[in-house]
């Protein structure tokens, strides 16, 4: 799909999400696609490839465990990205609302290719 | 700077901002800098060759008027990309906090250099 030239709201596009884990294209800029998506639970370990990912967590509490230091918390307005290749899994009890960032073509498990939870990302 | 390991409050980072037009970087992603700026007033026309230019709205009203079309008018959690190459001009009578992503050393009257406004993106 080509990019959208009108405005993107993204808590009308979020609100159109039903499933959790299943990030949804908003708008590309530069390459990279920007995604929303809703979280809840535990994902897998997995780690890209293709380039850095941020998370920008806009509803509720987001924590990003990290394979070789301690684990990243976020609330709403904040963000954080994990560098290339570094193995990381979200995690939310509680469920969160969050905007990604990604290089086109990434797939949310990265390398982890036989998760359940793996997706290719639509458009919203 | 090296991009931040630890969360960025884009809210802690805007309220360290004093001036107008005058964005902070707050991340890195993929070559591409992240920044938070207050906006206020008419600001040049411009367009950047660089690249795409992203606007995020977190607080207030955004108009970006467009050569040649109608211009874009964003609202607190509203994003458009305005494309490489393409001349665009913010306004914002009442004011407003953006979140803005660019390639890496993008400033922000483009190709305009003789302009009051251009300044050189500093980390926040």
């Amino acid at each position: 799909m080509a990019r959208p030239d009108t405005p993107v709201n993204l808590s009308e596009k979020l609100a159109g999400i039903e499933d959790h884990w299943s990030p949804r294209t908003v708008m590309e800029v530069n390459g990279l696609e920007l995604k929303v998506s809703k979280f809840k639970g535990e994902f897998v370990w997995h780690s890209h490839a293709e380039g850095d990912e941020m998370f920008l967590v806009l509803r509720g509490e987001l924590t990003i465990e990290l394979r070789d230091r301690e684990s990243v918390r976020l609330g709403p307005g904040e963000m954080f990205v994990v560098p290339r290749g570094v193995e990381h899994r979200p995690v939310t009890p509680e469920g969160c609302d969050v905007v990604l960032l990604d290089p086109e073509g990434a797939l949310n498990t990265g390398e982890v290719e036989d998760s359940e939870l793996r997706r290719e990302a639509e458009w919203a």
